[in-house]
């Protein structure tokens, strides 16, 4: 199927349309970049292209990489992983603590920021240098040896991360932190800090498409029923507060970032990278989200 | 393709395995069920049918009709219906009043017992007489006149629902009650007291499988872009607190009942009914979830 | 102590400070009440009586009356009561159903609406006409046959009280509530609808000044044990969720209701109360709070 | 009035009955403790002492510094302190998120931990040296100058102490902590770690009993209006989840501290502090509460 001429139109029918939202600010480095900025990248599981707009300019992939920490931990713990997160959505905002506070320091699953810090924890435990298994993971997925950690994007949130202190520590006291918790953050944050663009963001969440593949089939991230069950989690837990609807408008899996990122992918089919600064007041991309309703609606591409 | 030899196949283990849970205690009448039965249903949607085991004796549906109830609201109200419920998971328990309290009385998605009870305020207002609508709408589905209230179980129900009063009249307090709060109730016990038996259960829902149409396409109960978002709202709210581990286990939109019957939909190909009526401590039948896991599992059937 | 000086003063001069706030509107029949009225009375416990401005007229006890029945069910089961409502400071406001869920449906203490509602319930299983003899109890202590119950200010509660629906439908749930939820609020209803004036309710509570009895000592109504309790809880429960607040400005167990009346105690020397209509924001009198401030400030009459 | 035989006579009696709970495990070096030991002083505004037990024995203040570091920043702030904390009970335990939360991030009073690490971060903006600001206000009252800080209790509570860490990190991401946590948590500590025995507390909190004053008239550490309101704030507030249970029972503003000790003010007539390390499910000295309750009954001694 060849979607240039639907994401072509999509995207300059919103360039039409009034922008909404704000740019994520309290990450004093992300408030600085141009608010406008639209780009999408599709790649289907033949490795065909599809793209408009700023699809090759950068941007900061914040959450959207928990769904590649989770898939690292999970490969190699499977279901002993769920001991130190769960996998139900929250029915509450991304750094809520009394949430957790409920669960006894469980966090209720692995893309509430609370979760994606278990994660870092485990990959300490897992891997001598997480960093590298991160980032070679993407460069593999991607074929893009460029794909680098932002020191600035980094540095910016660990100055102004309190909450996610908060987070940490009250984890460690219920005994679900291994690590130093300021190492176990600088290791959350580097992964965030990482700098991608629409077409690196489609390639690499490709092996969801392809129930765990990559898209040359030369190596396998995940077991079938691992893809299908980390695509599950992303459906009901990768929007924060607004996962169910996104479920509902929407109709496939994704996870979203303050940078302005979506991902989404069609199991079977392609995934598909959006990329606008402004976000909603659930946090996040209000172009994206917009984007990919109608984008489902036309192609009546959904999983439902 | 021929489920046939799967459905038998999986039944069989099952039956060997040890079984647990318990029968739902707190409906008197409920409570008298032999918790050994174990049925299953699946009509393709060339109307094909597949069974095992008891799929031809009745059980109660219970909250398996907040489908069918929520359909005909949204229906006729489209995105309107969306000012009175939510379409988000609650992350609590099915009759928590926290979570209402904490959002105004709106409840957080209708599948809960709070939001099930606006959509039937809601349907006091749409019809004149809504029993007569929702059950003709089962038996036109099922092509089966005989499915009918039980008046036995409605009552049980009522002697016992201090809870759902509890929750009505503090919607009421909120303004989101339009109708009599004990009227209201009586509509709510009713249509959960409706009996069937798998086939019927797997021929009604043959609508979701089939983008709002009926198996005959003579009836179209929901636009394509509606189904889509039923299908969604099941998927992410359909199993009380479990809701994120059936998307992650089964992977299929669904909805259970404490009578211990669970409906599943693959949406272009076929609904599935399963029941057995002893509950896991989350109120979902464990031999329901067991069997969806492992047939999801063996045909790879999933939305993911 | 003559305190006709300083009653008369603080009283003038409150009358040319702005008054602020609003009457009471959700019950109907409270909301038509002159909302300048400001009437105070202070009896000491040698039965000498101080007043000024509107002290001589009526006004709906509302929730001061929850002392009362209180120390009619303390009276008679004493420290057993303790298993059915709580004596700790809620922390949240009057009415929330959080806590109490939370809490299995044991009100955190008997000043909540839901721990009137469970001590009204207590009242059905111990007196075979509980209105009697909480209405006896009034009179008597007031020298005064003419206080009566108010059926349209009853009836007004009634047509609205959703919300303590909710609660008392609740507690039954959790097996709070022994007797019919209507007939508990009914009786819930009626005692709070008793109407005084600002004498009544000060020679009503002397009993609370003198360590349990009667102002002629012909009458015991608590042990002298018992009445240091009634006034703890008065200090840590007596004011919703401006408690703490009420403590550390006037520095007197005290309760205040809806109705715009405080009742407050300083034990071994008086009782006191005022009246004005406008309720700050946590449902206290404004005036009220404001003139035993400066009253308790003038006189460093304090129990601390 | 002469309390030595009351006070030997209870003393005796409970040194014959079971003793119950725990001594304080959480924080390694307390546990060391000998957790049978048992003393009383109590101290009356004409400065003559009654004493039973280990009352000349040292044990940790822990959370009963908190009234004196809540005495030297209302002194200098008065009512202003109030923006940066409440004095409502918080209906919670001493250490929980969610209130905070909920609150955004002003904690409900200043003896709840957030609330005391709040009153350090006002102690380092009012005072170059805090430390030496509480050790000479302590060594003053007491008139002993050797009164002292213990590094080996402070070292051993930061080692452990993440769940303050939290509680200050997520203030600090709302904005109420000023100064670098870890800075503030170390105040924190060391104040708490301050050995003292009953003799040395019961002098230091005399200033409680005689308004404000010292007991040789020659120090003024607080205005009348506001001893009494942080006598209030200690009867509302001062026994964690159990605040109303000990206004209930003993009648009397306090505080406790998990050393073991507990100190009791009769304003007008005397301080009390009584010391046994074994504390019950809600931290607070098993022996030491059954001791006040019983003091108070027998010499009617009571704010109520």
């Amino acid at each position: 199927m060849d979607y240039s001429q639907t994401i072509a139109h999509i995207h300059q029918q919103l360039l039409l349309e009034k922008n909404h939202g704000q740019v994520a600010g309290y990450i004093p480095e992300l408030a600085t970049v141009d608010s406008e900025k639209f780009g999408v990248c599709l790649i289907n599981t033949d490795n065909v292209c599809f793209w408009a707009g700023d699809w090759q300019e950068q941007f900061s992939i914040q959450s959207i990489i928990k769904v590649v920490t989770l898939s690292l931990a999970y490969q190699k713990l499977d279901a002993q992983l769920w001991q130190r997160v769960g996998v139900e959505p929250s029915g509450t905002p991304f750094n809520n603590l009394s949430r957790l506070e409920h669960d006894y320091g469980i966090p209720r699953n692995p893309f509430s920021n609370a979760g994606a810090i278990v994660v870092c924890d485990v990959l300490m435990e897992l891997f001598s240098d997480p960093r590298e298994v991160v980032i070679t993971m993407l460069r593999t997925l991607a074929s893009d040896e460029a794909i680098h950690f932002s020191q600035a994007i980094a540095a910016s949130e660990k100055s102004e991360g309190y909450r996610n202190m908060a987070l940490a520590y009250f984890m460690k006291s219920m005994g679900n932190i291994m690590h130093d918790v300021e190492d176990v953050l600088d290791l959350y944050f580097d992964v965030c800090s990482i700098a991608v663009n629409c077409e690196q963001l489609a390639r690499i969440f490709i092996y969801l498409a392809k129930h765990g593949r990559s898209a040359d089939d030369r190596h396998s991230y995940l077991s079938r029923a691992q893809a299908k069950r980390i695509n599950a989690i992303m459906l009901t837990c990768g929007f924060y507060d607004e996962a169910g609807d996104f479920a509902f408008r929407v109709g496939l899996p994704g996870k979203s970032g303050v940078g302005g990122g979506i991902v989404a992918v069609m199991p079977g089919e392609f995934s598909l990278a959006v990329w606008s600064p402004r976000l909603n007041e659930k946090g996040n991309s209000y172009r994206g989200l917009r984007f990919l309703e109608q984008f489902t609606s036309m192609t009546e591409k959904t999983i439902f």
